[in-house]
């Protein structure tokens, strides 16, 4: 569908590079995929705590919270789903712009539904990170009690119980608990954190 | 229609405050509404040069240059209007909550909507801003030849030709040329950053 035909673009003279040196940081997404109760929302505010404590600015798009507001006219259906995920990347393609780091965190369960969100962004600006948890430690977990409603047949084409989550094939940045060592969120956060500043996105 | 039943809402340790600190800034959204040629995107510009020049961190969502993104599935039908209305208002509620100051740019012609807009916001935090030029003013400039394919019947249900703007009955700002003065638009953007200011936005 193209309804852009009469739809002008406007440049600005403040762009994003203007906005990345008042910040001191570069715009982009932390995109972070995985189960129900894999810890993405832990991960997220932990990430968000470390950075503002080093200067510097993010937001968090919290799949769960956008529903409440610009997403509130979608439901679970397959088609919505999809169109949650697009609206969500496109809402942080802006943030990005605006010289943001900005996490975005949900479920995000079908690969070509996160590919299309990387398509939207310059080379190096989607930065997934899969949260590697296998699924019995999620149900265990079960922070919502989402999976026992699913298993209770009262929530249809739950991820991971009546509805598939395919892991990344390829993505920046896998976290997981090694072995038998128990890796706290803060830590997470400071492998992406480190990821980040390697890749230069904590300068202008 | 409800679809939040199942949805918990996080809460995060990095707040508003937090972010507005880190800015010496409030969020907030400026909403520029006016007709077709009235000058909204320009007076955005100056604004948001403005704003920058000080320091302040913005970021302006123009309802032409969102529908080539987050609204691309929108026609101009009249709910299609009112939800690429409703859509910029949200994502102006989510960059106000990251502490920005957000200029939303566009016509927005009905006073239902652009109230339902302001519901959205904390008290004070919505700034709308009437670009007060007369319809033959605009037609004049005709920026985007839009007038005269809307006369020519080219566009349908065109704001101020077939269609009706509803100027605002009480708003934060009126910007208006004064007599015979012309007001440019860096005059007018000193306006509403005096405003701003007055009400304590430029700093946390």
């Amino acid at each position: 569908m193209d309804n852009s035909a009469n739809i002008a673009w406007h440049k600005c003279s403040v762009e994003k590079l203007d906005r990345q040196q008042l910040l001191k940081q570069k715009g982009c997404v932390i995109w972070i995929t995985g189960l129900s109760g894999s810890g993405k929302s832990t991960v997220a505010c932990a990430l968000s705590q470390g950075l503002h404590m080093r200067g510097k600015l993010t937001y968090i798009l919290d799949g769960d919270n956008v529903r409440h507001g610009l997403n509130r006219d979608l439901s679970f259906k397959a088609e919505d789903r999809a169109e949650n995920i697009r609206r969500i990347a496109e809402v942080a393609k802006l943030f990005a712009d605006a010289g943001i780091i900005c996490i975005a965190s949900l479920i995000s369960p079908y690969r070509k539904d996160r590919d299309a969100c990387r398509a939207l962004f310059p080379e190096g600006d989607f930065i997934e990170v899969y949260m590697d948890v296998p699924l019995h430690v999620c149900e265990n977990r079960d922070p919502k009690g989402l999976y026992k409603l699913a298993r209770a047949g009262k929530i249809k084409s739950f991820t991971g119980v009546d509805d598939p989550y395919e892991p990344p094939l390829k993505c920046e940045i896998v976290l997981q608990q090694k072995g038998g060592d128990c890796v706290s969120p803060g830590e997470m956060a400071e492998t992406v954190i480190s990821y980040l500043e390697d890749k230069g996105y904590l300068q202008a």
